[in-house]
This record gives C-alpha cells, sequence and structure tokens, in this order.
C-alpha cells in the first residue's frame, strides 16, 4: 500500500493506539468524580494539557480539548460571532477556506452577520494588504486557513497577526488542521486568538482536537452542559483519546526534522509529472512540504483515483469533506483555475512515513495509468 | 475495587476496546475518501449505523454519530430551536434534567426562548397532565430525561409521547444516556422525534454517542461543514469509536436479561442502608434498578467519597457533570428534599459486573465509615 491522502487522514502511531488502550483500561474513571478513579483521570488530563501547551509554547489554560477540527472552527467562529454581535456584525475570510469554516460562515449569513470573503491570488494566496481593506469599524473576527488543504498554500499568518494585533477588539482565528508537524506556527508570536487542530490529520486518533484560546479571549460555547474544558466546552472529556493525541503531536513533532523527505517526494512527483502530456500542476510553487495538487484534464478525478486504488495507491480527490460532491473544487475555481482542470484534480498528501521508493512507485503506475485513461478518452 | 459510579462512567467493555483498536489500525481511512481505504472505512460506518438501528428497533438513517451525550441533548435541542423558532419559541422541560440540558435551555432563554420547567414530585416524576398544561401554541420542543442520572427516578415518557404525538408540528426529545441497557425505551413505540445516548455509559469508549432522529425530523446542525451524518454534524467520523459502541451496546443489551441482579444489589443496600441512624434514602422507591442515592444527613459527599475511596471503593456525589460545584443537589432540592439532606447527598451506580458480594462488602464498610464520621461529627 502506497498511501498518499495524509491530509484526509493519517495512519495513527502504533504510540498513540497503546496510549489510547492503556488509558482507557486504567484510567477509565470520569475526571469529574471526586474518588481516586476520577482523580486519576484528571490528573492525566491535566499532565496531557501541560505536555500540548508545552509543545505549541502556550500555556496549559490556553488548550481546549474537542471533538476535532470541525468542532474547532465551529467553535471558534461561531462561539466569537455569538459573544460579540452586539459590538459588530462583520465577519472575515478567504474563498479557499475548508467546508468547516465555510458553511459555518454561510450559516452565520443566514443569521445577519455580514462576511467578506478574501479573494485568494492565482497561487492560492491572500495578503496582509487584502485583509487590512476588508477591515471595518463593525469587524469581530477574522479567520483564515494556515495550509490549504487542498493545494497547500501558505497564508502569511505573522503578517496578517501583525496587522491585526493593532485591533484589539477583533479576533484572529487560525485554522492549522494541515500545518500540525508539517508547517510550523507559533501562535503568540503570530497574534493569534484561536487556532483549531485536529488529531488524526497527525496520526492520532479521530475525535480529538485541540483549539487553542488566548488566555483572556472569551467564547459563547456550542455545547453547553457540565462545566469542563474552562466551561467553554461542555461533556465528559475523552481522556483516552487526548492522551493518544498528546503522544502524537510529540512524535510528529520529533519527525519534523525530516521535512525536507517530505518535500523532496513532494518535488520529485512534481517534476516526473510534469513531463506527462496532459498533467498540469494545480499547487504552487511555494507550498506546504506535504501536499501536492495536479490534474489529468479530461480525465475524472475518481476514476483516476480509483485506477490508482487498483494499484494498492491511495490518493483523493479535493478535500475528504468534500469528496462526495461531484462538482469542480470550489478552491481550484477560486484560484482561477479553469472549469475542466478543477474538475480533474486529485490531491497527494504526504507524511514521514512515506519514501521516495513509492514515490518511484507512483510515477511510474501514474504514468501508466494516465496513458492507458488518454486512450480511452481520446477513442 | 468497588466501582459503584457507572452513571458516571463505566469500564469499557474489553470487546469494546479491542473492537476500537482493531478498527483503528485496519480500517483507518477517512470514510470520505474514495480509495478503497476509504471505502472500507465507511463500509463499516454503514454497518455499524444498520447494527445499531437493528438493536435499537429503528431504521439505520435514523441513527446519528455524534460525540456524546451532551453533544446529543445540544444539537437535539438547539437544532430544533434554531430551525423551528419562527413557528413558536416556547420550549418545555423540567427542573431535574442533566446539566448540558439545562444549560442549553438557559442560553436559549438567553436568546429569546421562553420555557418552561416543569416540577417533579418528590418522586422525582413529572405527569402526563403536567405536560399538557404548560403546551401552548407556541411551544416547538419538549425534552425530558428518561432516567435521572442522580435519583433514578423514570418518567412516563410512553404516556407523554402518546399525548404529544396528537400535536404534530411539536417535538418530543428524550435524553436516555442513564437508561440504555438498564430501563429499556422504545422510540417509536413512545413516539419520540429524538433520543440521545453516550457510549460510555453503557461500556464503551468516551468521545462517542448517538442521536436518534425520527426519518422525517430536521434539525440545525451545530457543527457546519461537510456533508458527514446527513449534513447534520460535520467532522470527519469517529470509526473506532462508532465501532466500539456498536460493540458495547450489542454486549450491554444481551446483558440487560440480568437486571434483576442489579435490583437485588440496589434493594440489598437501600434496605440496610436506611437501618443505619442519620441515613436517608432520597431515591424513590420506584426507580431504575442501578441508581440509589442516599444522604448521611451532616456529613460532607466529598468527604464521604474520600472515605470510602481510600477503602478501595467508588461512589459519586451527585451528577459527575456538577460534582465540582460543592452547592447542594438541584435535583434533590427540586424533589423538596431539605437544604442538609440535599447538601450530604451521594450516588451509588451500578452495572452487570457488581456482585452481591461487593454490596456486602460496601453495607460494612459505609456502616463503619458512618459511625466513625458522626463520632467526628459530634466531637
Amino acid at each position: 500500500m502506497i498511501y498518499f491522502d495524509n491530509s484526509a487522514t493519517t495512519k495513527p502511531y502504533k504510540e498513540a493506539i497503546d496510549t489510547y488502550t492503556k488509558v482507557a483500561i486504567d484510567y477509565f474513571g470520569n475526571p469529574s468524580s471526586l474518588h481516586p478513579l476520577g482523580k486519576a483521570a484528571e490528573r492525566l488530563l491535566t499532565q496531557g494539557r501541560e505536555v500540548t501547551a508545552k509543545l505549541l509554547h502556550v500555556s496549559p489554560n490556553e488548550i481546549l480539548f474537542t471533538s476535532g477540527g470541525t468542532e474547532g472552527n465551529n467553535l471558534a467562529i461561531k462561539g466569537t460571532a455569538n459573544l460579540h454581535k452586539k459590538r459588530g456584525k462583520h465577519l472575515i475570510t478567504s474563498n479557499i477556506e475548508h467546508a468547516s469554516t465555510l458553511e459555518t460562515f454561510h450559516q452565520l449569513e443566514k443569521e445577519g452577520f455580514k462576511v467578506t470573503y478574501i479573494e485568494a491570488d492565482n497561487n492560492g494566496r491572500i495578503t496582509k494588504d487584502q485583509v487590512a481593506s476588508a477591515l471595518t469599524e463593525e469587524t469581530i473576527l477574522v479567520s483564515l486557513i494556515h495550509v490549504n488543504n487542498e493545494v497547500g498554500s501558505i497564508q502569511p499568518i505573522y503578517e496578517i497577526g501583525q496587522l491585526l494585533s493593532r485591533y484589539p477588539k477583533l479576533l484572529f482565528h487560525v485554522d492549522h488542521v494541515q500545518g500540525v508537524g508539517k508547517v510550523p506556527l507559533q501562535f503568540h508570536e503570530a497574534k493569534i486568538d484561536l487556532c483549531s487542530m485536529s488529531a488524526h490529520k497527525f496520526h492520532g486518533l479521530k475525535g480529538s482536537g485541540i483549539l487553542f484560546v488566548r488566555e483572556a479571549v472569551r467564547l459563547t460555547p456550542l455545547l453547553t452542559g457540565g462545566s469542563q474544558e474552562r466551561g467553554v466546552r461542555a461533556g465528559t472529556e475523552n481522556v483516552p483519546g487526548a492522551a493518544a493525541m498528546v503522544k502524537a503531536l510529540r512524535l510528529v513533532l520529533e519527525r519534523s526534522k525530516e521535512l525536507s523527505k517530505i518535500n523532496k517526494i513532494n518535488k520529485f512527483i512534481e517534476s516526473e509529472c510534469k513531463k506527462i502530456p496532459g498533467v498540469v500542476i494545480n499547487s504552487p510553487k511555494e507550498r506546504a512540504p506535504h501536499i501536492l495538487n495536479l490534474s489529468v484534464v479530461g480525465v475524472k478525478p475518481e476514476v483516476m483515483v480509483q485506477a490508482l486504488g487498483e494499484k494498492g495507491i491511495y490518493v483523493s480527490t479535493k478535500s475528504a469533506c468534500s469528496s462526495k460532491q461531484t462538482d469542480p473544487s470550489k478552491v481550484l475555481l477560486a484560484m482561477g483555475c479553469d472549469e475542466e482542470t478543477a474538475a480533474s484534480a486529485i490531491r497527494l498528501s504526504f507524511t514521514y512515513d512515506n519514501t521516495m521508493e513509492e514515490a518511484e512507485k507512483f510515477v511510474e503506475e501514474f504514468n501508466s495509468i494516465v496513458k492507458m485513461l488518454k486512450k480511452v478518452v481520446e477513442k
């Protein structure tokens, strides 16, 4: 198996699963229970929060555990919009966000918020100046994806954060789901207020995520109930999921010294595939090291994904969360890609366990599949 | 260890953990991915939904997988309130609900909804007639807890469902978190529209839950994004969590033929503890077989929980989700309990692995701790 779909989900680290199992068995108490079993679970959770904070260079009380990236994005955006709507009802985002951001803004528009969708350029980038121009007296939130999940473009978060720090009443949320362990981001340095992450994108387990919430920042909870997670996220804490996530985070950050290997795989496949007639590279030159988007113009991406799948090579059409819609990629269209190219895109996404041998094997198989499919198309 | 805190959380079944691990390793694909690994994960999820539906005697497309009971309650209540607010802004619940229901209604009140909190009687019960009297032209939702989590009182859900079925524009939500595997409930027969459950309360794993949503019922999503879970609950599905939950559900329902054993333990402890001077039984006579609430009047419940904990016996003060607040139990006060008794309550909650030997050992230790503490209090 050659697994090149690491932006959809990653294979959990064995160590993360082992941690999960150990905690699920030995620390099954409810962290809210006052007896020793509850207290042991609570201590473990506190420890996990401390380690997470240290790894991310923030304070433990800035770490909220969530059920994943979608919840993180929803809580950050709706939690801010609902809390501060009296201050203003204008929100800013981009037109190349993940569905969990985009749909959240669409929902808020229906509730009377005004949203500016900053348009990305051909490289999938927006600029600090575009954000500056979009700001109004009414703006309460800017929410941007750090690393685009389809093409790998990277937004200038530090620059934008610097700009926004001059507007203390406005919050800055970053969707860092694709960045963790691949494109470093220092939340405090980048003047970020809220930052979403998802465990299963960095070899942790599904159903766990992190929302960084800067110390002074308040949110209206999405899930109300018990006082877990500083009262911002009710519900019995997923202790084994959190412990496994912390383990995975530590490991993935350790492995990030091998980033150049991923980059080499990416660049090799790009340069080899570019030579194939009919193949267009959609990802910008400057991008995250683990994402490569390309089109075999005129070939439906489902067909390509299936043909590769039969060879044991797993890639994806656009974003996993949108993969069941057959319309062309919104992100590629936003980047100025023509309809036919946008409708033929596949995404390769890598991680540290991938090898150059896999890359070579991919190129070989891809080459012959393209030839074969082109013949079929031309008939 | 004698674990009598099964309403806070249960020890996961070994089989559930094994399923979790197997799925996390062998089916790690994203169910939205179109390649074989994604399709395999999707098939597993579909199978899990089908088995769950069969076990609960409903249709597979009536099963939504969530992150737990709190999310289920929040999604059912807010999802209904937000979708139907133009039809009416009146909601009905009781004054003995779990925090995840109560706080959700408090939040909705702040947003302009009107909520009627039906008052439970001394037995922690509300009646069909009380619900009937509370109904108005504006009522869009009735939300009730099936088995109260602190005292074990059971609401007459079938009767109330029958009544409410005469109001087709009104939805009926039931919090069944404490009932699964202990107090059977047939959703369709009881004319329920929405019903929340939580895996870790029936020996599944934390971070997974079920929301039953009757086929014709629509909800405004809380988590917007991808089109997972019929578009009502975005986010990559927690496939291993769901698979483990299905396994646990099957096992706990199989074991429910041993309900009389749990009941025997409950009744034995009740009758033995009642003999101890200063001990008051707070649970009503008619109650769920697995919950017993009692007070050692004048003794702080934290002290009692700790003293028992030192003997390896784990019980709780009120609800786990409210256990860190030291004020008297709201549920007991609502039931007409005096302040001192309500401030001294502890809850025992049982499951199928508990034994009569444990019950006897509990009574013995409890007896001596009460004597010892009473001496301290009287000094």
